[in-house]
Protein backbone atom coordinates (compact mmCIF):
# COMPACT_ATOMS: atom_id res chain seq x y z
CA UNK A 1 0.00 0.00 0.00
CA UNK A 2 1.36 3.24 -1.14
CA UNK A 3 1.32 6.40 0.93
CA UNK A 4 -0.61 8.46 -1.88
CA UNK A 5 -3.47 6.20 -0.98
CA UNK A 6 -3.72 7.29 2.70
CA UNK A 7 -5.86 10.59 2.14
CA UNK A 8 -8.70 8.43 -0.01
CA UNK A 9 -9.33 6.02 2.56
CA UNK A 10 -11.37 7.81 4.66
CA UNK A 11 -13.36 9.26 2.35
CA UNK A 12 -13.77 6.03 0.22
CA UNK A 13 -14.86 4.80 4.37
CA UNK A 14 -17.15 7.29 4.14
CA UNK A 15 -18.49 6.74 0.68
CA UNK A 16 -19.03 3.28 1.94
CA UNK A 17 -21.04 4.32 4.63
CA UNK A 18 -23.48 6.61 3.03
CA UNK A 19 -24.20 3.97 0.13
CA UNK A 20 -24.67 1.54 3.31
CA UNK A 21 -26.83 3.96 4.71
CA UNK A 22 -28.61 4.71 1.50
CA UNK A 23 -29.56 1.06 1.04
CA UNK A 24 -30.81 0.80 4.72
CA UNK A 25 -32.85 3.99 3.58
CA UNK A 26 -34.28 2.46 0.62
CA UNK A 27 -34.42 -0.96 2.00
CA UNK A 28 -36.59 0.49 4.81
CA UNK A 29 -38.76 2.43 2.33
CA UNK A 30 -39.18 -0.96 0.01
CA UNK A 31 -40.59 -3.02 3.55
CA UNK A 32 -42.75 -0.20 3.86
CA UNK A 33 -44.12 0.03 0.09
CA UNK A 34 -44.46 -3.48 0.68
CA UNK A 35 -47.15 -3.52 3.59
CA UNK A 36 -49.10 -0.83 1.82
CA UNK A 37 -49.21 -2.85 -1.40
CA UNK A 38 -50.42 -5.85 0.10
CA UNK A 39 -53.39 -3.53 1.97
CA UNK A 40 -54.06 -1.19 -0.57
CA UNK A 41 -52.67 -2.48 -4.01
CA UNK A 42 -49.67 -1.78 -6.11
CA UNK A 43 -51.90 1.00 -7.58
CA UNK A 44 -52.46 2.36 -4.13
CA UNK A 45 -48.56 2.99 -4.00
CA UNK A 46 -47.68 6.72 -4.57
CA UNK A 47 -44.44 8.77 -3.62
CA UNK A 48 -46.53 10.52 -1.62
CA UNK A 49 -48.59 7.77 0.68
CA UNK A 50 -45.25 6.71 1.12
CA UNK A 51 -43.46 9.29 2.24
CA UNK A 52 -46.72 10.20 4.99
CA UNK A 53 -45.92 6.42 6.10
CA UNK A 54 -42.14 6.39 6.60
CA UNK A 55 -42.08 10.17 7.40
CA UNK A 56 -39.59 11.16 4.53
CA UNK A 57 -40.13 14.20 2.55
CA UNK A 58 -41.74 13.28 -0.46
CA UNK A 59 -38.11 14.54 -2.66
CA UNK A 60 -36.07 12.26 -0.27
CA UNK A 61 -38.52 9.02 -1.31
CA UNK A 62 -37.99 10.13 -4.54
CA UNK A 63 -34.31 10.55 -4.54
CA UNK A 64 -34.49 6.73 -3.81
CA UNK A 65 -37.18 5.43 -7.11
CA UNK A 66 -37.20 8.13 -9.67
CA UNK A 67 -40.46 7.08 -10.07
CA UNK A 68 -44.01 5.48 -9.26
CA UNK A 69 -43.15 2.65 -11.73
CA UNK A 70 -39.92 2.51 -10.15
CA UNK A 71 -40.72 2.12 -6.95
CA UNK A 72 -43.50 -0.38 -7.39
CA UNK A 73 -41.66 -2.63 -9.38
CA UNK A 74 -39.16 -2.50 -6.45
CA UNK A 75 -41.95 -3.79 -4.57
CA UNK A 76 -42.35 -6.77 -6.85
CA UNK A 77 -38.97 -7.94 -6.53
CA UNK A 78 -38.54 -7.88 -3.10
CA UNK A 79 -42.25 -9.50 -2.57
CA UNK A 80 -40.47 -12.42 -5.42
CA UNK A 81 -37.43 -11.95 -3.17
CA UNK A 82 -39.55 -12.74 0.40
CA UNK A 83 -41.40 -15.80 -1.81
CA UNK A 84 -38.26 -17.63 -2.48
CA UNK A 85 -37.18 -17.64 0.83
CA UNK A 86 -40.49 -18.56 2.59
CA UNK A 87 -41.92 -21.21 -0.50
CA UNK A 88 -38.93 -21.81 -2.86
CA UNK A 89 -35.82 -22.71 -0.66
CA UNK A 90 -36.91 -24.67 2.07
CA UNK A 91 -38.43 -26.83 -0.04
CA UNK A 92 -35.26 -27.51 -1.99
CA UNK A 93 -33.95 -29.49 1.13
CA UNK A 94 -36.24 -31.84 0.19
CA UNK A 95 -35.62 -34.99 -1.86
CA UNK A 96 -36.25 -34.26 -5.84
CA UNK A 97 -39.80 -35.79 -6.50
CA UNK A 98 -42.75 -36.31 -4.63
CA UNK A 99 -41.61 -34.97 -1.45
CA UNK A 100 -39.96 -31.79 -2.93
CA UNK A 101 -43.08 -31.26 -4.91
CA UNK A 102 -45.19 -32.03 -1.35
CA UNK A 103 -42.84 -29.23 0.09
CA UNK A 104 -43.29 -26.49 -2.13
CA UNK A 105 -46.85 -26.87 -2.19
CA UNK A 106 -47.16 -27.00 1.82
CA UNK A 107 -45.35 -24.12 1.77
CA UNK A 108 -47.08 -22.43 -0.72
CA UNK A 109 -50.34 -22.90 1.07
CA UNK A 110 -48.29 -21.84 4.25
CA UNK A 111 -47.97 -18.40 2.62
CA UNK A 112 -51.07 -18.52 0.88
CA UNK A 113 -52.67 -19.09 4.85
CA UNK A 114 -51.11 -16.09 6.27
CA UNK A 115 -52.17 -13.92 3.18
CA UNK A 116 -55.77 -14.70 3.51
CA UNK A 117 -55.20 -11.89 6.35
CA UNK A 118 -52.48 -9.76 4.71
CA UNK A 119 -53.41 -9.65 0.77
CA UNK A 120 -50.72 -11.05 -1.70
CA UNK A 121 -49.64 -8.97 -4.24
CA UNK A 122 -49.79 -12.03 -7.01
CA UNK A 123 -53.57 -12.22 -6.52
CA UNK A 124 -54.42 -8.50 -6.17
CA UNK A 125 -51.87 -7.32 -8.82
CA UNK A 126 -52.99 -9.51 -11.63
CA UNK A 127 -56.26 -8.33 -11.19
CA UNK A 128 -54.97 -4.54 -10.85
CA UNK A 129 -52.57 -4.85 -14.14
CA UNK A 130 -54.37 -7.63 -16.31
CA UNK A 131 -55.27 -4.87 -18.80
CA UNK A 132 -52.65 -2.98 -18.10
CA UNK A 133 -49.24 -3.47 -20.43
CA UNK A 134 -46.18 -1.78 -19.26
CA UNK A 135 -43.07 -2.83 -17.04
CA UNK A 136 -44.86 -3.18 -13.51
CA UNK A 137 -47.22 -5.44 -15.11
CA UNK A 138 -44.38 -7.08 -17.32
CA UNK A 139 -42.48 -7.58 -14.00
CA UNK A 140 -45.64 -8.96 -11.56
CA UNK A 141 -45.71 -11.86 -14.92
CA UNK A 142 -42.38 -12.81 -15.10
CA UNK A 143 -42.05 -13.13 -11.42
CA UNK A 144 -45.22 -15.56 -11.20
CA UNK A 145 -44.41 -17.12 -14.13
CA UNK A 146 -40.27 -17.78 -12.54
CA UNK A 147 -42.48 -19.36 -9.77
CA UNK A 148 -44.95 -21.32 -12.03
CA UNK A 149 -41.48 -22.59 -13.76
CA UNK A 150 -39.70 -23.75 -10.39
CA UNK A 151 -43.50 -25.58 -9.50
CA UNK A 152 -43.11 -27.33 -13.32
CA UNK A 153 -39.70 -28.27 -13.03
CA UNK A 154 -40.45 -30.21 -9.70
CA UNK A 155 -43.63 -31.59 -11.47
CA UNK A 156 -40.98 -33.05 -13.72
CA UNK A 157 -38.73 -34.25 -11.62
CA UNK A 158 -41.40 -36.10 -9.82
CA UNK A 159 -42.20 -37.73 -13.51
CA UNK A 160 -38.39 -38.83 -13.56
CA UNK A 161 -38.41 -40.16 -10.18
CA UNK A 162 -41.02 -42.35 -10.97
CA UNK A 163 -43.51 -40.66 -8.44
CA UNK A 164 -46.62 -39.39 -10.10
CA UNK A 165 -46.98 -41.08 -13.72
CA UNK A 166 -44.76 -40.22 -16.44
CA UNK A 167 -47.73 -39.44 -18.86
CA UNK A 168 -48.96 -36.28 -16.29
CA UNK A 169 -48.99 -32.83 -18.46
CA UNK A 170 -46.88 -30.58 -16.19
CA UNK A 171 -48.95 -27.53 -17.46
CA UNK A 172 -52.03 -29.53 -16.54
CA UNK A 173 -51.22 -30.19 -13.37
CA UNK A 174 -49.82 -27.07 -12.45
CA UNK A 175 -52.81 -25.21 -13.88
CA UNK A 176 -54.75 -27.33 -11.19
CA UNK A 177 -52.72 -26.29 -8.49
CA UNK A 178 -52.61 -22.64 -8.92
CA UNK A 179 -56.84 -22.94 -9.32
CA UNK A 180 -56.59 -24.91 -5.75
CA UNK A 181 -54.37 -21.77 -4.44
CA UNK A 182 -56.50 -18.90 -5.94
CA UNK A 183 -59.46 -20.90 -4.75
CA UNK A 184 -58.55 -20.59 -1.16
CA UNK A 185 -57.50 -16.71 -1.42
CA UNK A 186 -61.07 -16.00 -2.64
CA UNK A 187 -63.18 -18.35 -0.34
CA UNK A 188 -61.10 -17.66 2.77
CA UNK A 189 -60.31 -13.77 2.26
CA UNK A 190 -63.73 -13.35 0.48
CA UNK A 191 -66.50 -15.22 0.85
CA UNK A 192 -64.63 -16.04 4.78
CA UNK A 193 -65.35 -20.16 4.20
CA UNK A 194 -64.00 -21.42 6.89
CA UNK A 195 -62.84 -24.68 5.60
CA UNK A 196 -60.99 -23.37 2.73
CA UNK A 197 -57.85 -24.71 3.88
CA UNK A 198 -58.69 -28.13 4.07
CA UNK A 199 -60.55 -27.35 1.05
CA UNK A 200 -57.34 -26.83 -1.20
CA UNK A 201 -55.10 -29.90 1.10
CA UNK A 202 -57.90 -32.36 -0.11
CA UNK A 203 -57.90 -31.08 -3.15
CA UNK A 204 -54.24 -31.44 -3.87
CA UNK A 205 -54.25 -34.50 -2.91
CA UNK A 206 -56.83 -35.39 -5.11
CA UNK A 207 -54.69 -33.76 -7.80
CA UNK A 208 -51.57 -36.11 -7.03
CA UNK A 209 -53.49 -39.20 -6.60
CA UNK A 210 -54.89 -38.90 -9.94
CA UNK A 211 -51.49 -38.17 -11.46
CA UNK A 212 -49.93 -40.47 -8.75
CA UNK A 213 -51.53 -43.40 -8.21
CA UNK A 214 -50.54 -45.05 -11.21
CA UNK A 215 -53.67 -46.82 -13.01
CA UNK A 216 -53.35 -50.49 -13.97
CA UNK A 217 -52.15 -49.96 -17.73
CA UNK A 218 -49.37 -47.00 -16.32
CA UNK A 219 -48.59 -48.80 -13.40
CA UNK A 220 -45.85 -51.10 -15.62
CA UNK A 221 -44.61 -47.27 -17.60
CA UNK A 222 -43.76 -46.25 -13.96
CA UNK A 223 -41.90 -49.25 -12.88
CA UNK A 224 -38.58 -48.40 -15.16
CA UNK A 225 -38.55 -45.12 -13.79
CA UNK A 226 -38.61 -46.44 -10.09
CA UNK A 227 -36.13 -49.17 -11.06
CA UNK A 228 -33.87 -46.38 -12.27
CA UNK A 229 -33.92 -44.44 -9.25
CA UNK A 230 -33.27 -47.44 -7.19
CA UNK A 231 -30.39 -47.91 -9.09
CA UNK A 232 -28.91 -44.92 -8.67
CA UNK A 233 -28.97 -44.64 -5.15
CA UNK B 1 -115.76 3.19 -14.99
CA UNK B 2 -117.66 6.94 -13.50
CA UNK B 3 -117.13 10.26 -14.81
CA UNK B 4 -115.14 11.35 -12.03
CA UNK B 5 -112.07 9.41 -12.88
CA UNK B 6 -112.00 10.87 -16.17
CA UNK B 7 -109.78 13.92 -15.53
CA UNK B 8 -107.17 12.04 -13.78
CA UNK B 9 -106.50 9.32 -16.58
CA UNK B 10 -104.15 11.59 -18.48
CA UNK B 11 -102.54 12.71 -15.29
CA UNK B 12 -101.92 8.86 -14.30
CA UNK B 13 -100.75 8.14 -17.69
CA UNK B 14 -97.99 10.99 -18.07
CA UNK B 15 -97.34 9.22 -14.36
CA UNK B 16 -97.09 5.94 -15.72
CA UNK B 17 -94.95 7.13 -19.00
CA UNK B 18 -92.21 9.48 -16.47
CA UNK B 19 -92.53 6.37 -14.41
CA UNK B 20 -90.94 4.07 -17.37
CA UNK B 21 -89.18 6.66 -18.49
CA UNK B 22 -87.08 6.97 -15.49
CA UNK B 23 -86.45 3.62 -15.38
CA UNK B 24 -85.27 3.34 -18.43
CA UNK B 25 -83.15 6.26 -17.66
CA UNK B 26 -81.67 4.10 -14.49
CA UNK B 27 -81.09 1.18 -16.49
CA UNK B 28 -79.60 3.11 -18.86
CA UNK B 29 -77.30 4.63 -16.14
CA UNK B 30 -76.23 1.00 -14.66
CA UNK B 31 -75.95 -0.30 -18.09
CA UNK B 32 -72.78 2.08 -18.59
CA UNK B 33 -71.97 1.65 -15.11
CA UNK B 34 -71.42 -2.37 -15.07
CA UNK B 35 -69.45 -1.40 -18.55
CA UNK B 36 -67.05 1.15 -16.64
CA UNK B 37 -67.15 -1.16 -13.81
CA UNK B 38 -65.87 -4.34 -15.48
CA UNK B 39 -63.31 -2.42 -16.83
CA UNK B 40 -61.77 0.09 -14.38
CA UNK B 41 -63.41 -2.20 -11.39
CA UNK B 42 -66.22 -1.29 -9.11
CA UNK B 43 -64.09 1.27 -7.21
CA UNK B 44 -63.53 3.07 -10.04
CA UNK B 45 -67.35 4.20 -10.39
CA UNK B 46 -68.17 7.56 -9.50
CA UNK B 47 -71.60 9.34 -9.73
CA UNK B 48 -68.64 12.22 -11.88
CA UNK B 49 -67.28 9.43 -13.97
CA UNK B 50 -70.64 7.93 -15.27
CA UNK B 51 -71.82 11.41 -15.68
CA UNK B 52 -69.58 11.96 -18.20
CA UNK B 53 -69.68 8.55 -19.85
CA UNK B 54 -73.61 8.99 -20.43
CA UNK B 55 -73.79 12.51 -20.97
CA UNK B 56 -75.85 13.68 -18.10
CA UNK B 57 -75.36 15.50 -15.10
CA UNK B 58 -73.65 14.63 -11.79
CA UNK B 59 -77.19 16.05 -10.25
CA UNK B 60 -78.73 13.62 -12.77
CA UNK B 61 -77.36 10.59 -12.19
CA UNK B 62 -77.31 11.21 -8.50
CA UNK B 63 -80.85 11.48 -8.47
CA UNK B 64 -81.45 7.76 -9.36
CA UNK B 65 -79.00 6.50 -7.02
CA UNK B 66 -78.56 8.98 -4.07
CA UNK B 67 -75.11 7.79 -3.36
CA UNK B 68 -72.20 5.92 -4.90
CA UNK B 69 -72.63 2.45 -2.67
CA UNK B 70 -75.87 2.55 -3.96
CA UNK B 71 -75.38 2.61 -7.39
CA UNK B 72 -72.37 0.06 -6.88
CA UNK B 73 -74.93 -2.17 -5.11
CA UNK B 74 -77.09 -1.83 -8.21
CA UNK B 75 -74.58 -2.35 -10.80
CA UNK B 76 -73.80 -5.81 -8.91
CA UNK B 77 -77.32 -6.49 -9.10
CA UNK B 78 -77.81 -6.06 -12.94
CA UNK B 79 -74.22 -8.24 -13.16
CA UNK B 80 -76.07 -10.97 -11.52
CA UNK B 81 -79.34 -10.53 -13.43
CA UNK B 82 -77.03 -11.24 -16.30
CA UNK B 83 -74.94 -14.10 -14.48
CA UNK B 84 -78.24 -15.91 -14.36
CA UNK B 85 -79.34 -15.08 -17.74
CA UNK B 86 -75.96 -16.57 -19.52
CA UNK B 87 -75.16 -19.26 -16.88
CA UNK B 88 -77.71 -20.47 -14.72
CA UNK B 89 -80.97 -20.51 -16.91
CA UNK B 90 -79.58 -21.96 -20.34
CA UNK B 91 -78.70 -24.94 -18.47
CA UNK B 92 -82.18 -25.49 -16.24
CA UNK B 93 -83.23 -26.56 -19.60
CA UNK B 94 -80.77 -29.80 -19.64
CA UNK B 95 -81.61 -33.05 -17.76
CA UNK B 96 -81.57 -33.21 -13.72
CA UNK B 97 -77.67 -34.80 -12.76
CA UNK B 98 -74.85 -35.15 -14.91
CA UNK B 99 -76.36 -32.77 -18.23
CA UNK B 100 -77.25 -29.81 -15.80
CA UNK B 101 -74.01 -29.85 -14.58
CA UNK B 102 -72.04 -29.93 -17.37
CA UNK B 103 -74.19 -27.26 -19.04
CA UNK B 104 -73.53 -24.54 -15.59
CA UNK B 105 -70.03 -25.22 -16.33
CA UNK B 106 -69.91 -25.36 -19.80
CA UNK B 107 -71.81 -21.54 -19.72
CA UNK B 108 -70.32 -20.84 -16.54
CA UNK B 109 -66.62 -21.23 -18.60
CA UNK B 110 -68.02 -19.63 -21.52
CA UNK B 111 -68.88 -16.37 -19.86
CA UNK B 112 -65.10 -16.64 -18.46
CA UNK B 113 -63.83 -16.92 -21.52
CA UNK B 114 -65.51 -13.53 -22.91
CA UNK B 115 -64.40 -11.93 -19.24
CA UNK B 116 -60.91 -12.57 -20.30
CA UNK B 117 -61.21 -9.85 -22.31
CA UNK B 118 -63.48 -7.50 -20.52
CA UNK B 119 -62.67 -8.47 -16.68
CA UNK B 120 -65.55 -10.11 -14.26
CA UNK B 121 -66.66 -7.88 -11.20
CA UNK B 122 -66.84 -11.29 -9.26
CA UNK B 123 -62.94 -11.67 -9.72
CA UNK B 124 -61.53 -8.18 -9.71
CA UNK B 125 -64.43 -7.31 -7.14
CA UNK B 126 -63.20 -9.33 -4.65
CA UNK B 127 -60.09 -8.08 -4.69
CA UNK B 128 -61.48 -4.98 -4.35
CA UNK B 129 -63.71 -5.20 -1.45
CA UNK B 130 -62.11 -8.56 0.69
CA UNK B 131 -60.74 -5.79 3.08
CA UNK B 132 -63.75 -3.56 3.30
CA UNK B 133 -66.74 -4.51 5.21
CA UNK B 134 -70.37 -3.02 4.36
CA UNK B 135 -72.95 -3.27 2.21
CA UNK B 136 -70.99 -3.46 -1.28
CA UNK B 137 -69.04 -6.14 0.07
CA UNK B 138 -71.89 -7.68 1.59
CA UNK B 139 -74.17 -7.59 -1.74
CA UNK B 140 -70.88 -9.00 -3.90
CA UNK B 141 -70.30 -11.98 -1.80
CA UNK B 142 -74.12 -12.91 -1.13
CA UNK B 143 -74.71 -12.94 -5.31
CA UNK B 144 -71.33 -15.03 -5.52
CA UNK B 145 -73.02 -17.43 -2.95
CA UNK B 146 -75.99 -17.48 -4.84
CA UNK B 147 -74.44 -19.06 -7.56
CA UNK B 148 -72.27 -21.56 -5.63
CA UNK B 149 -75.18 -22.54 -3.89
CA UNK B 150 -77.10 -23.36 -7.36
CA UNK B 151 -73.74 -25.25 -8.40
CA UNK B 152 -73.84 -26.88 -4.66
CA UNK B 153 -77.64 -28.39 -5.69
CA UNK B 154 -76.44 -29.33 -9.25
CA UNK B 155 -74.05 -31.64 -7.36
CA UNK B 156 -76.62 -32.76 -4.98
CA UNK B 157 -78.86 -33.40 -7.81
CA UNK B 158 -75.74 -35.72 -9.77
CA UNK B 159 -75.42 -37.54 -6.88
CA UNK B 160 -78.79 -38.68 -6.61
CA UNK B 161 -79.05 -39.62 -10.09
CA UNK B 162 -76.45 -41.53 -9.25
CA UNK B 163 -74.65 -40.05 -12.01
CA UNK B 164 -71.78 -39.08 -9.74
CA UNK B 165 -70.10 -41.15 -6.14
CA UNK B 166 -72.95 -40.81 -3.59
CA UNK B 167 -69.77 -40.19 -1.53
CA UNK B 168 -68.65 -36.73 -3.40
CA UNK B 169 -68.89 -33.42 -1.15
CA UNK B 170 -70.54 -30.76 -2.82
CA UNK B 171 -68.36 -28.16 -1.04
CA UNK B 172 -65.12 -29.63 -2.15
CA UNK B 173 -66.34 -30.28 -5.38
CA UNK B 174 -67.57 -26.71 -6.10
CA UNK B 175 -64.12 -25.61 -4.33
CA UNK B 176 -62.01 -27.50 -6.87
CA UNK B 177 -64.11 -26.56 -9.78
CA UNK B 178 -64.29 -22.86 -8.74
CA UNK B 179 -60.53 -23.01 -8.40
CA UNK B 180 -60.20 -23.97 -12.49
CA UNK B 181 -62.81 -20.74 -13.19
CA UNK B 182 -60.04 -18.62 -11.02
CA UNK B 183 -57.01 -20.23 -12.73
CA UNK B 184 -58.43 -19.55 -16.11
CA UNK B 185 -59.40 -16.17 -15.55
CA UNK B 186 -55.65 -15.56 -13.73
CA UNK B 187 -53.83 -17.41 -16.55
CA UNK B 188 -55.36 -16.32 -20.09
CA UNK B 189 -56.45 -12.84 -18.68
CA UNK B 190 -52.83 -11.38 -16.75
CA UNK B 191 -50.30 -14.46 -18.10
CA UNK B 192 -51.80 -14.80 -21.21
CA UNK B 193 -51.27 -18.19 -21.14
CA UNK B 194 -52.97 -19.56 -24.36
CA UNK B 195 -54.02 -22.98 -23.50
CA UNK B 196 -55.91 -21.61 -20.65
CA UNK B 197 -59.54 -22.74 -21.56
CA UNK B 198 -58.68 -26.16 -22.46
CA UNK B 199 -56.89 -26.39 -19.30
CA UNK B 200 -60.04 -25.53 -17.68
CA UNK B 201 -61.98 -27.66 -19.25
CA UNK B 202 -59.88 -30.59 -18.69
CA UNK B 203 -59.39 -30.16 -15.14
CA UNK B 204 -63.40 -30.27 -15.00
CA UNK B 205 -63.12 -34.00 -16.84
CA UNK B 206 -60.45 -34.70 -14.60
CA UNK B 207 -62.97 -33.47 -11.63
CA UNK B 208 -65.97 -35.66 -13.17
CA UNK B 209 -64.38 -38.55 -13.35
CA UNK B 210 -62.59 -38.84 -10.09
CA UNK B 211 -65.93 -38.04 -8.48
CA UNK B 212 -68.43 -39.90 -10.90
CA UNK B 213 -66.54 -42.71 -11.98
CA UNK B 214 -67.50 -44.58 -8.76
CA UNK B 215 -64.64 -46.87 -7.60
CA UNK B 216 -66.02 -50.85 -7.32
CA UNK B 217 -66.73 -50.29 -3.64
CA UNK B 218 -69.18 -47.21 -4.32
CA UNK B 219 -70.58 -48.58 -7.41
CA UNK B 220 -73.57 -50.36 -5.49
CA UNK B 221 -74.34 -47.52 -3.57
CA UNK B 222 -75.08 -45.32 -6.62
CA UNK B 223 -77.60 -48.25 -7.49
CA UNK B 224 -80.58 -47.74 -5.29
CA UNK B 225 -80.26 -44.22 -6.56
CA UNK B 226 -80.35 -44.97 -10.47
CA UNK B 227 -83.24 -47.90 -9.86
CA UNK B 228 -85.41 -45.07 -7.56
CA UNK B 229 -84.72 -42.89 -10.92
CA UNK B 230 -86.01 -45.69 -13.51
CA UNK B 231 -88.65 -46.38 -11.11
CA UNK B 232 -90.10 -43.02 -11.58
CA UNK B 233 -89.76 -42.39 -15.31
Amino acid sequence: MSVTEMPDKPARAREGKALHKGQQTKAAIIDAALGLATQIGLEGLSIGALAEVTRMSKSGVFAHFGSREELQISVIREYHARFEQDVFYPAMGEPRGLPRLRAMFAHWMQRTSVEIHSGCIYISGAVEFDDRPGPVRDALASSVQTWHAAMKRAIAMAKEEGHIRATADEEQMLFEIHGLILALHYEARFLKNPDSIARANAGFENILQRYGAAPPAAKSLSKPARAAKNAKE
